[in-house]
């Protein structure tokens, strides 16, 4: 019989969360211990965020066997630690094909399951979303919990502390659970994490209160001063020695810290949240990485991973360095030869590539935690007294700080440098992070400069130009590996404004962002079989524009086609088509790029394909267009309308 | 000599701010009623913020006679409040010119003095840009004070909170004066504000310490454990009993609350705070409208207010109602029809029209604070649970928003009314309130519905129509008095998508978005009596658009003029080009709108002057291109390239 059941997973019993009622405490540390195989198997295959997740197993559970999902509604604050709420509402069968292109996301997702109250995937949104909720609960007059599940790293965002002050105002019931791993992704920073890190380990904090109350008592009523005096601190004492001091004072109760891998206590503990009246913070600690070994060594790396080894928890390494390598790499170099540069990240040290920066210059790095809103307006403040700040943010996460960089950075002209990664197509994160709006949110910004490097060579050129100019500028490059290029020793400063015509031709031009440009050539170069003679230009500035190659070349070529891995529209090809129409140039212009629609996840390559970013796409297009016009090509002539200047 | 000195204004010494500092307390204070004189008559002509600059007289005298500018640096939160810094800075004799096109701005602007440390304009920004200045002049070696003012609303926008997480876990100097006048602009919302109300009126907060600390002396040592307990309270007692403790856990010496209208008293505290070390919050207790009846009376009425009489307190107003009016007055009966209907607004109930809204529905109506990324979020859980919440902001400072725009409302598809008032030029208020990038901004984003009425009539059934809809949907509409069309009793919804042709022409096609329409008619009227017959569209959806309708009338009249209050980087033009290129149609296009720079301070007539946004200039470039192609009027044939749809 014991056998049996050692055999028979207890994760076959979970057909939805309602059944983790039933279990016994033992069972649902069986359970957990089976989730964690789950979880580390599948994410060693699709890659994922493994790290996040093996620390809110016990909590996932002891949450599922409290609350009733779906009439209570959980809400994942980034949403990337929920593979175990999709494990246990449903979704275990199709876990395998998570992050995968048509398969599970790898972030909460209504679509997916009505257990999924609220989709999320930036941080700090949660208590925002589900205090909404909680106010069209008693809107409706109903009686169901919200929860929202936070991390300490994302209570740092602005926008969590704009819905505690609102929430607590307020005062309707809602619970925040406050999962404290001392970490974002990288260590957590900031005066909260101090004060989160006090509560957590000075004795005074846990053993105060109950010390204190006992000592009260014991004091002796000398007088009635004394007596009224002794009642006003027993009054008062809540202030003192409650830890959460700071959460109470913004209208929440507070209770923890509690070990949120002891699924009895985190239980308890939610339980007394759920019969608490108005706004709860449940302060639960926990350990990032927690049962893999390699995972809680390097929480940082196992964060966000791709596909690794179980056993020795590498991952596969490509030959290529990174554009993200190569900016750090350089960033380096720069800062030794200029003490005036300066970098910041919000909570993303390794993944914006600026770890050996910090260690080289520690002085002159800033992480600010993940408050890209601070992080652009303290920039401008360094440039404001002659620092040259190079603020480095993945492209989707930048559009937390859109006014900041018209407002504080472009309306004064400041020089701060914005280093766009995961700029374009991301990948298996899906919609919520795919970098494929920053040309449109950033090239309408008065006195902005926008580049892009076809490759990393070019990235570290582009960069040593950023540094020597002076005013607004950002450069955008993608994830993942670069073109594998040979990288020359000294960058040097490109020449503002100023694109690069790599194969000269007469009857298309192709004008590329990014590394788009290899695709083109290659392109160029199967069009050249078919008798067409297509123009490639590396564009390098999407503004400003170079104006006068790009009119030189369609005035040859008669016509041209845009290509960006960008939303089309207010994107590069807008531009051009833009300048064109200053210009009074009436030609053939055929945009490519993504639509008008969120694209959700899969690999680059599938979604590159979906939407006819590829070179055999690029091919047929121009095969279309050249041919479409007019067939023999002595009759070819340009469709071009030179009308004059307007 | 009394009599003489009577007759003499003080004001008349101050050439600087550095001559205060040999001021009595004395001449301090006849020096504050002077200005306060200077500020009422100026304000009651040019208009601006008085009761914000009422406020801060003996504040803004203190601060100069403690620091010494321009080597301390003074950053003015919002910098509506910075008139009295200006008048003290060797502005006083350009102060007449107040937001006068060409005049001085109403906000801080390094460009205007070498006092003025940083620009500011939106909420929230002063402490990130202080922090900045700190960290540059640590890193410079060097010893000034940085300072950062800032109102107890801006306290609640989330970026304060980045940035007292980020200076608390730093420690570097800096001081942040916590302006406190219980209101932003109107009645404060938020724990925070509870929680400074606790501070100032509660007994406890102002006595307790030294209280405390006098019983515990009196406490007799009756055992060991008593004794040893008792110290422990008294370690310990620092975080009962200090008002602002919430300040000092973020890692910031708290000072005050005292009065800031007593000079003396606020020096002391100032004094205290340039000899402290690492960050310090300096709480101030002022009165907004200080000194003149009106304002204190009406202390929201007179934030920001056009020119007024200084007797009665009566602005000019206008016949025609605006469109803020419009709008909540239609919401209001739409709200009565539909009970799902919510407001939200980001501390601004007035201006965005919400006040009887507010009166009628106070469970359906939510004031977030300045929190506008708060506000797009929870609107965004409120329309998960069925709700229709519609949130009103400026288009300038719904920036802040972009992200969760994208993130939280338009990925999953979210029935969120955006009402996007003081869409447009703003006029004196200057290039940090400008509304003239939303339309990029937002027709961008997949899902968005993005609508602009012609009047305020439309605006009424744009409304109807967005409460109806079922998804992301967005009207931006102008600040200011409306057309003065009458209003039609009940409002319909507008056919989504769909234009309105107002007069039919076979010459050329003008589109124009919102009441640009009636400079077009205007326009179109004078051109038939030079024999040029134009169509005018009312765009109406600047996303999605009119396809079918704009076709249509391009292919009769092949060529268009597009009119817009916007940047024309990204803007509707470009939506238009982007538009007639995916169909393959080729033609003359002309596109009026703002070029790409920031459009400084004046009244709107002269912004529209300098940038051509005048009738005079629609029929002046309708004239060069329609004469401009072919002159007799037979000969003319449409410049049309009708090449298959690609």
């Amino acid at each position: 019989m014991s056998d049996k059941q050692s055999i028979t997973p207890i994760l076959d019993k979970v057909t939805g969360p309602s059944v983790l009622k039933k279990f016994s405490i033992d069972e649902l540390n069986r359970l957990a211990a089976e989730i964690r195989g789950v979880l580390i198997e599948t994410v060693s295959i699709t890659g994922g965020h493994l790290a996040p997740n093996l620390g809110v197993v016990e909590l996932t559970l002891a949450l599922h066997t409290v609350f009733d999902c779906p009439k209570d509604k959980i809400i994942w604050d980034v949403g990337h630690q929920s593979y175990i709420h999709k494990i246990i509402t449903g979704r275990r069968e199709k876990f395998s094909t998570l992050r995968q292109h048509m398969g599970l996301s790898g972030f909460p997702k209504r679509a997916e399951s009505e257990c999924d109250s609220f989709d999320t995937g930036h941080s700090s949104t949660s208590i925002s979303a589900a205090l909404g909720l909680a106010l069209a609960r008693d809107l409706k007059k109903e009686k169901n919990n919200i929860i929202a599940v936070i991390g300490d790293g994302a209570m740092t965002g602005g926008m969590a502390f704009e819905a505690l002050n609102h929430a607590g105002h307020l005062g309707t019931n809602l619970i925040v659970v406050l999962n404290d791993n001392e970490m974002s992704i990288a260590e957590n920073v900031g005066a909260l994490a101090g004060y989160l890190s006090r509560m957590r380990t000075d004795p005074k904090y846990y053993k105060q209160k109950h010390e204190m109350e006992l000592l009260l008592k014991k004091i002796p009523a000398i007088g009635s001063t004394v007596v009224k005096a002794v009642e006003r601190i027993k009054d008062s004492f809540k202030y003192l020695v409650v830890p959460g001091m700071l959460f109470e004072e913004l209208g929440f109760t507070y209770l923890g810290p509690i070990n949120g891998h002891d699924i009895n206590l985190t239980r308890t503990i939610l339980e007394r949240a759920k019969n608490s009246r108005g706004p709860v913070l449940v302060h639960v600690i926990t350990h990032k990485g927690k049962g893999y070994k390699p995972a809680e060594k390097y929480p940082d790396k196992f964060h966000g991973i791709g596909p690794f080894n179980i056993q020795s928890g590498r991952t596969k390494s490509s030959n290529k360095p990174t554009y993200t390598e190569i900016f750090g790499k350089t960033l380096c170099e720069l800062a030794s030869a200029n003490e005036k540069v300066l970098a910041i990240t919000a909570a993303m040290p390794t993944g914006t590539g600026l770890t050996s920066f910090g260690e080289k210059f520690p002085s002159r790095f800033f992480d600010v935690g993940i408050a890209e809103q601070h992080a652009v307006t303290m920039a401008a403040g360094l440039a404001v007294s002659g620092f040259t700040p190079v603020v480095a943010i993945y492209s989707t996460f930048l559009q937390r700080a859109y006014d900041q960089i018209i407002h504080d950075v472009a309306i004064q002209n400041l020089h701060v440098v914005f280093a766009i990664d995961r700029a374009g197509l991301v990948g298996d994160d899906g919609e919520t992070h795919q970098g494929v709006f920053d040309i449109s949110y950033m090239r309408h910004i008065p006195n902005m400069v926008l580049m892009a490097p076809k490759d990393e060579n070019e990235l570290a050129h582009m960069l040593k130009m950023a540094i020597d100019y002076d005013g607004p500028i950002a450069l955008r490059y993608p994830r993942g590996a670069g073109i594998g290029v040979s990288l020359e020793e000294t960058p040097e400063p490109l020449k503002l404004g100023k694109s690069e015509t790599i194969k000269k031709g007469s009857d298309i031009t192709i004008a590329a962002v990014g590394p788009l440009v290899y695709d083109a050539l290659e392109a160029a170069s199967i069009l050249k079989n078919k008798g067409i003679n297509a123009e490639v230009i590396n564009i390098r500035f999407v503004k400003p524009l170079d104006e006068e190659s790009l009119l030189e070349s369609v005035r040859r070529t008669g016509s041209i086609l845009t290509l960006e891995e960008h939303v089309l529209d207010g994107g590069f090809g807008s531009a051009v088509m833009e300048m064109l129409n200053r210009h009074g140039v009436n030609i053939n212009v055929k945009r490519l790029g993504l639509p008008d629609e969120f694209i959700s996840h899969g690999s680059i390559l599938e979604i590159r394909e979906k939407y006819g970013l590829t070179v055999d796409n690029i091919v047929a297009e121009i095969t279309q267009m050249v041919s479409g016009s007019v067939k023999p090509k002595s009759a070819r002539k340009p469709k071009i309308n030179l009308a004059t200047q307007s």
